[in-house]
């Protein structure tokens, strides 16, 4: 059991992701800063994971609130919200998860701060388990779509630590694998971060499912000259009309399994969806610090004062994603059709 | 002015690409052993670059042979040559430098072995030379598919390290930039050896030719957001009907260039033309340790015992692949017919 991030009595604890696989070292914030600090130096990164954290981290700041008037808390509150707001621009979820903490700190800012810090507490924890059973459900959704003695490509990490637990693209594939299906996992290494390398390939070992790593320019090749049945990605932003943001290089997976013919999925919670974001055009990709590309590890592998470019994701168009898997179904393409939809199901239906 | 390789009086003396760029040291080879070991492990790299270190390798063992029975004598070259076709797979620029120097040895075999020494030693010279002309015509073939004002990718490293001098892909962008034209270049860094980080890089800022890093899976993005002119590579090995080995990740970034409508060019010598392999099928791929996915630079960046993929080439399909560009032209599809008709130009009229 892969313990990503947990509420405790002590603090917000994560366990640190830069350092995985060689140390597992957890890092325990005290503060909404520390919470902040963790999700922009991707201590804890993946779009519901920072969700998640980002919704403990209002609850920590309004935790380690004094007794203030009735106005004072709701600026205190409101400064515990933006400074969450401003550690990452691109994953949807983090604005959802502080918008649902906003909701929820309205709903009880007329009672005395214990009870408000309570109620936050619970709301909190109520998101992180909500996203582990939404990602179960991704995953007997998404599972059917991959056969039986498959090969599965991903992209980054989409698994458990890239959420409360259990994954979105990496819980497809553990709902296919607890179905009784053989499925092989190709991992891209996904630089300049190497969330494959380091965390996929360390998640699906823990798991026992096999996995083979590559770098991310031997995936057109692999899909060229073995057999690969499928790509499951996850995603940190979905447009309306279903343009996914995710991972830089998810964009040349998607050309290159519409190439070879390969069926490209997303899974994703609704919350990842922004029906306020009509196209992926309108979606802002995050510009991290070149020194990611330029050094690996702490170690310089370019020679000194050349310009890099690291846009941390690309957007994939709608027309190459087969389907996006949500915890209430399965959406086609055309997207906005399918997705409004899937938003104005009868929940209790469609569980 | 970059030394890749130097024939002296003391042995074969290469940079080692492997140190580049926090490190310039000079490996001094004084054994045909130790080129084929230079060749194997990569100190020297680049398909023409491994031509020229096994025609040295080869006079250098001559060199180093006391006198023998004319049988005798010819075992041991046999047995040199032999050795250095087994160094590397792919590049079919190795066993075409070898076999001109089994040529030449063939034609001096008869006199005695100072002469014979200083014929083989005169070859390998002249092969060193010609590829810097060779090269030079490339570019100037090369440089007017460029436009000013151009931004043009380049995968691994086809420059000045990877040949005698001056470069294929990077001597194509050295020409238009002397032919004063403004050239922005786009270095994929290109797992897992990182040539493009390292090498391509590096020898551009000596240049002062403009150049951004980028890690590979960027590259599709880039082109969707940016304008991006023209890719340039080079070439391991050209099957007779135009099918492309280059290092691992070409095909991926030929098929990105196809969806976004950019030109994609592959420079090369007459040398790099296997016309004795009818299509990319038929060319041996080599699959390295995979350290070199698992390890950067001696630490390890996955878990213990996680499989992993390096094939160190892929085959881009003639189909991609928008020109040729020769020391004797540029052929364009259907390659059969122009890669033949370069060859059986008349070598004086082309030039």
């Amino acid at each position: 059991m892969i313990r990503t991030i947990e509420w405790t009595d002590q603090g917000v604890v994560m366990i640190d992701q830069r350092l995985l696989p060689a140390q597992e070292i957890y890092q325990n914030c005290q503060t909404y800063e520390q919470v902040a600090e963790a999700i922009r130096t991707m201590v804890i990164r993946g779009a519901p994971a920072i969700g998640v954290a980002a919704a403990m981290g209002v609850a920590l700041g309004v935790r380690n609130l004094s007794a203030a008037s009735g106005q004072e808390l709701d600026a205190r509150v409101d400064a515990i919200c933006d400074a969450l707001s401003k550690t990452r621009p691109t994953a949807v979820n983090l604005f959802w998860a502080i918008e649902r903490m906003r909701r929820a700190y309205r709903a009880c800012r007329h009672l005395r701060l214990p009870e408000i810090q309570e109620a936050l507490r619970k709301e909190a924890i109520g998101i992180y388990r909500e996203d582990i059973e939404i990602n179960q459900r991704i995953g007997s959704h998404g599972q059917a779509l991959l056969p039986d003695q498959a090969t599965v490509l991903t992209h980054c990490n989409a698994g458990a630590l890239a959420t409360a637990g259990f994954g979105t693209a990496l819980g497809v594939i553990r709902a296919a694998v607890n179905a009784g299906k053989s499925i092989h996992v190709l991992a891209d290494e996904t630089r300049p971060f190497l969330q494959g390398a380091r965390l996929t390939a360390w998640e699906l070992m823990k798991d026992r499912i096999p996995v083979t790593l590559i770098t991310d320019n031997m995936a057109g090749h692999i899909m060229k000259t073995d057999r690969v049945q499928a790509v499951i990605v996850g995603a940190d932003r979905i447009a309306a009309n279903g343009d996914v943001a995710n991972k830089i290089g998810t964009y040349s997976v998607a050309i290159l399994a519409r190439a070879h013919g390969i069926p490209f999925y997303v899974a994703a919670p609704m919350s990842t969806i922004d029906f306020g974001t009509p196209s992926g055009e309108a979606i802002p990709i995050e510009e991290r610090n070149m020194s990611e590309v330029l050094e690996l590890q702490g170690r310089r592998i370019a020679p000194d004062s050349v310009e890099a470019r690291n846009p941390a994701f690309d957007v994939t168009p709608a027309e190459y994603v087969s389907a996006i898997i949500t915890e209430r179904g399965i959406a086609r393409f055309p997207y906005s059709a399918s997705l409004r939809a899937l938003a104005e199901m009868n929940v209790e239906t469609a569980q």
